[in-house]
């Protein structure tokens, strides 16, 4: 039978893009799901109202308590939120570095965990994944891209020989290196098929995010980096692609909205009516196109790839200089252009670790905070 | 594990087109697949070269088995061949009303099916269907389509919604209705992307094909009619896709190659390596184009979804007229743009029976031939 009882979730982030919109596929599903827990990092007016409407058995803010708005509620630790053993699903949509401790722990739990937080895979892959084999942890995507090749992986007796991740390519796909260099914080912030949070849609721009879903993919798919592939398709229709040894391909696809895999990651290994998502209607198609990516104009994407490649500390690195080169961007401190400068200098000064604990990877993201910040003053990148 | 004895096949049909790709499967893999049975209509020479390559231990030959050249065979009833217990799997690959009879049999002795022949479920799906269920028999698709379908269903917990089937739209896809009364049977026969036989490359020419495939999806999907949409995609490299009530399409894709879906077909739930069909390479494509049938200039197609929803024996007098008037124009005896009068007229004298017996269909089918040549003489539309 198709869930009895509501499966218990928690979520991680819920007061962002992604946080938001499982909660209206609870609002959706409510006899599948409900709501025991809540946390956010820094929308304390947001969470206080999503308390008031889901009344969490348990509610995080990692901000000032003392901001929050009066209501009938009491914060607790995120710990005890995705470890308690009266919750079934941790959706995992914290962004950055700051979700991989509560992520560990929803891990050692045993717990089922939706995955959004990318950041967490691409930094600490090689320590999630073994954690989660041995706490018979289940680590379902969220990622649109991943969620489509999950779902082309379902029922497959045999491994995928190949892994084909699509990139809408970014606002600037066919900008020239002089013009990509100058784009601004606006123009950067207009993704021309998907809605999402600044920072994400920055990465789309340089393609920052495609490279590290392909590290995010070499984990959740134990796939070689020699068998991903990043192919251009520009209408964000067909979400990735998996082939097999037989030559078939199998691909996924659907509108261009984030309900739909946030609900598959919860509704899985059913399938549930999603009024959110438009359907996808052929009369209204009439092509799709591909190209190869060109990593000259978009360099974030190879140096990526090559940090992923590379292992070790080295994508923790990656992540945290691009967190901080976006921020830069984002603020108006430096160029476009800037930010693969930023990101190449870091992964240069950086001494690798091979096989890291979590420490380890810590210490790399702090660290290598610091020295994007030192690398923007030394080459006098800062506009200000 | 894998397949650890030869699975053991009859091949129904083993000079025809998919009977000869089979055996092209079965040499690339003998620790898999071992030929005990092959059966074939009207190519003697070819058969008997078969025999001599394979040794089977079973061999049917529907024509005048004097003609056979000389060799160490004899031959048996297709019947004993299809239903023997040391074999595994039926690949039922003789095409038109003539596998039948053959199907039925290896269907009440519980054979797993490699269904190529889809006339036998246009005409009797309502019968092959619940036998199969009644007598555990397994029915896996060879057509491109369907096997496509077949592939996205795979671990998927909750039924699809809507089923796409992909069309090449045939060689004459821009050609106005008075360019198609008149096309000859050369340009016929040169299909843009699949080779194949000749009474199913003018069935694709008219997509009367794409028709019969719409019968055959309804019933090996248990999909009503008015879920199934018939989608022009020109460069035959989609081969079908599934929606499911979560707004989700799963397609597969691969070259216009038979091999796959027959090595799928004899592969499940595995998939071996396929050196015979050329893989997909993305860096070579551009774009895939989609647009809607036009039933106006391919009537055959809006004949044939009509049959299907009549049910009863509608599709059978479908199936005969047109193989009557295929025959006819690949004679030379009538024009193209006569086929979907034929079928039209012989549909419109049709009186149906609603829940057929096996002898109603067979009843249907030759009175129907006979009625297809009536029309043709009575109309006046044979040439000489």
């Amino acid at each position: 039978m198709d869930n009895p009882t509501p499966q218990k979730l928690v979520i991680l982030g819920s007061t962002g893009s992604v946080g938001r919109q499982a909660l209206d596929i609870v609002r959706a599903h409510p006899e599948r799901l409900c709501v025991v827990g809540l946390g956010a990092g820094n929308n304390v007016k947001l969470l206080a109202e999503q308390i008031s409407e889901f009344h969490p058995r348990f509610t995080y803010y990692r901000g000032d308590q003392a901001l929050a708005p009066p209501g009938d509620y009491k914060f607790t630790e995120m710990q005890e939120m995705a470890t308690h053993s009266d919750v079934d699903i941790v959706v995992a949509a914290s962004s950055g570095a700051s979700g991989l401790s509560a992520l560990l722990s929803a891990i050692k739990a045993g717990k089922i965990i939706a995955l959004a937080n990318k950041e967490a895979l691409v930094m600490a892959g090689g320590i999630v994944m073994p954690l989660a084999k041995k706490h018979n942890a289940s680590i379902r995507p969220v990622d649109s891209e991943h969620s489509a090749i999950w779902q082309c992986l379902a029922g497959e007796k045999s491994p995928p020989s190949r892994i084909i991740i699509t990139a809408s390519g970014g606002p600037f796909r066919n900008y020239s290196q002089a013009e990509l260099a100058e784009v601004g914080v606006e123009e950067t912030l207009k993704h021309p098929s998907w809605k999402m949070g600044k920072k994400i849609t920055v990465d789309c721009a340089t393609l920052m995010n495609k490279g590290l879903e392909v590290i995010e993919a070499h984990w959740l798919f134990d796939m070689p980096f020699e068998n991903i592939d990043v192919l251009v398709h520009t209408q964000s229709i067909i979400h990735s692609m998996v082939e097999f040894s037989d030559g078939a391909i199998k691909a996924q696809l659907g509108a261009p909205d984030m309900h739909l895999p946030i609900q598959y990651a919860l509704s899985y290994p059913h399938r549930w009516d999603n009024h959110l998502t438009p359907p996808l209607d052929f009369s209204q198609i009439s092509k799709f196109c591909f190209e190869q990516p060109d990593m000259t104009r978009f360099p974030c994407l190879k140096l990526a790839i090559e940090a992923g490649k590379e292992g070790g500390t080295c994508p923790a690195a990656l992540c945290a200089a691009d967190e901080v080169a976006v921020d830069m961007f984002l603020s108006g401190r430096i160029k476009f252009g800037h930010i693969p400068l930023i990101v190449d200098a870091v992964l240069s000064r950086h001494r690798k670790i091979q096989n890291p604990s979590v420490d380890d990877i810590l210490c790399t993201d702090a660290e290598s905070r610091i020295i994007a910040q030192e690398i923007a003053q030394q080459e006098k990148l800062l506009c200000c």
